[in-house]
């Protein structure tokens, strides 16, 4: 189900570092552009650089909400109540997924996180080129039609981005470690460097690479944080104390003298840093299997539960739908080693897996 | 007091990326190479590049100690012992200085520290310009002559490099907050990743620029910081202690919803990385100064004592000597808005500090 070429109009709300780059983005591949924000000077800049041609959101295909976690809901809940249409798709761009994912029951919406940032901040910091090759996760949920999933992945792959599935609750398990908190760290590091250059002011001349990549990210927009740090406080809290835990180790080493025990923490962080794979999976370590479903609501949720149960990662979700519209297939992107496993996990739920070349 | 053209000849002991790397910059500026490794195969090799042309430290003007912290003292100790040459200049490269630049007391040791870096490792990752550009800081003591300062500092521009002097034991504050710290904090939060990657192989597709620019440094050699953090344990571990409070404070907010208060922590990160200055202070920003001294051991760390004391920042020290050799002037970069408070330091001190351009 691709959007017709006539029929790519895509209104963005809020025209910060997210919402515009995606604007320019879209803008690349064809799309016409309109957006709205509740800056009227962001939207009177937006005009004026040609990211949007005007602040209508009638008669849009797709609607991107970008504004900040808090107020995701409200937004989506009240455009999905005025707009009927069904083929309109709406998504949103927060960093924290599950509230937003079950709260917005409408099969139209799809909720998402592109894993993707600046430490330049709004319109000013947007580029065109933002989301290349990152990582954006998707969350369907029980109430999400496979339809509008299919439509915001087509839209997105054309972006040039990795599409990922995963359960709301998993992905904000897993963006607590691989952003929240380091996000928090970077903060309370700049934080106290800053008070130590207080009293000497030569810290900063010391303040080379390390300490430079450690805390870029401190610049970035502080507005979009609270909002996502409260709302995944049931994750960022045990993440937070287990990281104490760790800086607490250390300091025990430090203060014994434990040459040994530093060498083994410190090398075991070396060699995980080391095998931190590329933005992309490679080709190679991938297989595409199919799996015949019924085409209803919930059946991509709980194919992306059982994977997540399982340990298998989805890298990539397609749906092909039947010409009589009572039965798809998914196809899916998984990793070679984890197809066995894959295979017997939805067996067991009464799902046929079978390799994509399979079927050729 | 420069080095002849025909008395360039640098004995590096210790072949690592920083050895070598350093090795590689001087044979670019004319200099002749010669150098050891505990690892005969890193000899092998290097003999091989062209980066040594032998292993014979004899008649070496300068001698690099570029090994881990923990073995300096020994190896510069029987270095000095062994050549009774008053023209030698010996250097280290330890990220710890304290227990070092106190311990050789011998007047041709100046202790150094570049503050450069890599997540690539030993002779593989060295590189001819690693250190250009970067800030390397010299720690005087009282023992320490003044020609071997000069010396260094002179070699030490001839690679681009921003030489500033501190006082060995601020120098060890400063680069925990600015190196130390920062380093356990990568690794933490490098195995808390791993941990949780275990459980779910999808963080990994997670960890987006900011996760990989905070836990790039710990891809690097463990081996140089088990010595370096028991050394600067003193320092370290309130370090620590202090971050730890900062991640409880956060944690405090995030656990009560205090919006308000996560913003305001994370707006004075942000604005403090954002002053953060670029590597090389601007030429605008400083004052050239001098300072008429008697050439004898110890002025050196006296003036950089005083400057430390008082926050006066050195951003570069060159030393002119009297023909007669008893007195020198002293020439000093530092922040323009610093004078008076250095002038006035000193002349408490019976310094006269005059500006370059009064001299002219």
């Amino acid at each position: 189900m691709t959007i017709s070429p006539d029929n790519r109009h895509a209104h963005v709300i809020g025209l910060g570092l997210i919402g515009c780059s995606l604007a320019m983005a879209l803008a690349d591949v064809g799309w016409s552009l309109t957006g709205t924000d509740v800056d009227s000077d962001v939207v009177r800049v937006a005009l004026e650089r040609g990211i949007i041609a005007n602040d209508s959101p009638d008669g849009a295909d797709v609607v991107v909400v970008a504004t900040p976690a808090g107020s995701v809901i409200p937004i989506v809940t009240e455009l999905l109540e005025r707009d009927g249409r069904p083929e309109l798709l709406v998504t949103d761009v927060a960093g924290v997924k599950s509230a937003i994912a079950y709260a917005i029951s409408d099969a139209r919406f799809v909720a998402g996180h592109p894993m993707a940032g600046s430490e330049r901040r709004g319109i000013e910091g947007a580029r065109r080129d933002l989301f290349h090759g990152c990582t954006w996760v998707l969350t369907p949920t029980a109430t999400t039609e496979s339809s509008s999933y299919t439509k915001l992945h087509t839209l997105l792959r054309e972006l040039g981005v990795n599409v990922i599935a995963l359960a709301p609750e998993v992905h904000d398990r897993l963006v607590a470690t691989a952003s929240h908190i380091p996000h928090l760290v970077a903060g309370a590091l700049m934080n106290e460097a800053a008070a130590v250059a207080e009293e000497d002011e030569a810290l900063l001349q010391l303040a080379a690479g390390g300490f430079r990549d450690m805390t870029r990210i401190s610049a970035g927009d502080p507005h979009i944080w609270p909002d996502v740090l409260i709302e995944n406080a049931s994750t960022i809290l045990p993440g937070i104390e287990s990281l104490q835990e760790r800086l607490g180790e250390l300091r025990e080493m430090i203060l014994k003298g434990d040459a040994s025990g530093l060498l083994r923490q410190l090398s075991d962080a070396s060699v995980a840093r080391r095998q931190l794979p590329g933005r992309a999976v490679p080709a190679s370590d991938m297989v595409y299997v199919r799996v015949p479903v019924l085409d209803r609501p919930g059946v991509l949720s709980e194919i992306t539960r059982v994977a997540g149960d399982s340990g298998v990662n989805i890298y990539d979700i397609e749906i092909s739908h039947n010409v009589e519209g009572r039965t798809g297939t998914l196809l899916l992107a998984i990793g070679h080693d984890q197809l066995e496993r894959f295979r017997s996990e939805l067996a067991r739920r009464g799902y046929a897996v079978s390799l994509d070349r399979e079927d050729q």
